[in-house]
């Protein structure tokens, strides 16, 4: 946000909807960034060391932003959202240190990761202290219902991971075990983001449930989009290496779809590529191509789209106004930034 | 315990106090283990598969007892003490998978440890899992007290791990750093299983501090112990292989004060085999027989007595009868396995 000259109240044209949602939120999310660098001190200074590496490093904030967002649209502004908002980005955080290890990834959003400059066991304790730090927040503010919204998301956060690594290089991964993954790995914590929102705000079971309806759901077009970008955006745009699934032989939508859709040729190309990860140098290229070919870039978005428009509908019980049509922003925001 | 035949009740002469603690709470312990095997129960078979190896293989179970009997200590045995202890284990558990990966350790209670057999990936996964499933257990059983216990514990465990990953390989780290590290890595899990049976039963705040210094000081004890017998033990009572800790240039108090104690010559010794890492086929030899001369080992065991002194007299305002003689007995045991 600090790049953002605030030239009038309201909206500027060359806004996303992010930064629209963060511009109207300005003051909270202030708050947020001091929990979160008060929360990450320690007399230990690797880890400010190694968890400022990361947090500083241009992360887009959803999560806090959708637990803020929650809460005032239900009326509450009593502060208790911003300390929640940091105890999610931090799990959030912590799962990214772990994904990192796991993944053996180097870069991050455009910087080398944790485990690259520091090593894999320093961002795996590190990231078990972010995740315990967190818990510890949580149990500050008081709220048992917030413990337990945030014990059952981690506990599902991390069962996904592992459900993830088991179908590790198995093309013949169904589409529906990989949105158990993605609603899992992913759609479940933006879906405590929201829902914690409309906790503290106090709000009715409807109100929660449609919070979390649209939290779960954009949750999972945007993991969607993800995994298309994955084979379709440029390094710069990502902040990663294009091609990192591919390379890994992450099984991604896309892949499913170009599995299934392919020839016996095709698939045997799949095979060699993804599960055995025997790569040549041309092969990310000719993934892309029959990703294309076969559309399975163009469906993938398009699933998002289903639940991108899911998650719209959600907000539908609440009063329309600047902060719903934000969020409602943030959706086709995530979604069309495939394009 | 399924070795123990019971010939009559009361205690036989050929127990060890652990024992005898555990067949004074059979049922309980029965229930903690129906609690674990039910909780790492998950549709993603990796889970239970990995967490069953470690959990299986025969650890003492220590802190459930100690959660157990604290509880029973205060007179309460309502059941939650039981879930409880399962949570605590699993924390144990998580860390332990976490260890062995930052350690690269490849033996554990006998056993290739679980990074050896299904990759570094998984353990780093199913730990979080087991974390996230310990806060799923103490949400459900909805005391906010406990909650709050054991996000500080597992704050200051992780900051001590990362606090001794910091000082790893530095010869020259203090003794009160060792102890700063062992209090949170090892000491901070006992004191709050002991503290959190007091919970439970509602007992008076000098009563759980009690309990709580009892659990941290035998902590502290064994831990000490566990740092003497990696240079004295052999593998068949180590479960794990002799001079793990010199190998890994880990920094533990029996080296701590051979460096202090030693010779220029020492010296040197140690910064080439602890902080080098350049070891030969005989340096673990000459370390054991540097801290046999020097009576770092012995000085040890020595700290390890006055800590478990402190834990006994912390038990002084209970009234005297076989739980806490059995308690007691437990602390005597952790001493002198050194022995």
């Amino acid at each position: 946000m600090e790049n953002v000259v605030r030239l009038s109240p309201g909206k500027r044209a060359d806004q996303n909807a992010l930064e629209v949602l963060a511009d109207l939120l300005q003051t909270e999310m202030l708050g947020v960034n001091e929990a979160i660098l008060s929360g990450m001190q320690s007399h230990v200074h690797l880890i400010p060391e190694l968890s400022g590496h990361l947090i500083n490093s241009g992360g887009k904030r959803i999560r806090p932003l959708l637990t803020i967002a929650s809460a005032h649209l239900c009326d509450y502004r009593g502060g208790r959202e911003i300390n929640l908002a940091a105890a999610i980005e931090f799990v959030h955080t912590a799962t990214l240190l772990h994904d990192d290890v796991v993944d053996e990834s180097d870069l991050r959003r455009g910087k080398a990761t944790a485990n690259t400059v520091w090593g894999n066991q320093a961002s795996v304790l590190v990231g078990d202290y972010l995740f315990s730090r967190s818990f510890q927040m949580i149990a500050q503010d008081g709220s048992m219902e917030v413990v337990e919204v945030m014990a059952n998301t981690s506990t599902a956060l991390s069962e996904g991971e592992v459900l993830q690594l088991s179908a590790a290089n198995n093309v013949d991964t169904s589409e529906e075990t990989y949105l158990k993954v993605i609603d899992a790995k992913t759609a479940a914590l933006f879906a405590a983001a929201t829902r914690i929102g409309g906790i503290v705000a106090d709000a009715s079971d409807s109100e929660k449930d449609a919070l979390e309806s649209y939290g779960r759901n954009l949750g999972v077009a945007f993991q969607l989009v993800d995994d298309a970008l994955d084979y379709s955006a440029t390094q710069a745009t990502l902040g990663k290496a294009v091609g990192d699934d591919f390379r890994e032989g992450k099984i991604t939508l896309p892949a499913i779809l170009a599995y299934r859709r392919g020839s016996e040729e095709d698939r045997n190309f799949w095979k060699r590529t993804l599960s055995d990860l025997d790569q040549q140098d041309d092969d990310l290229e000719k993934a892309i191509m029959l990703m294309t070919d076969q559309g399975t870039l163009a469906d993938t978005i398009g699933r998002a789209q289903h639940y991108g428009s899911v998650a719209k509908d959600a907000l539908g019980i609440f009063p329309d106004g600047e902060l719903r049509q934000a969020l409602v922003g943030v959706v086709d925001f995530c979604v069309n930034r495939a394009y």
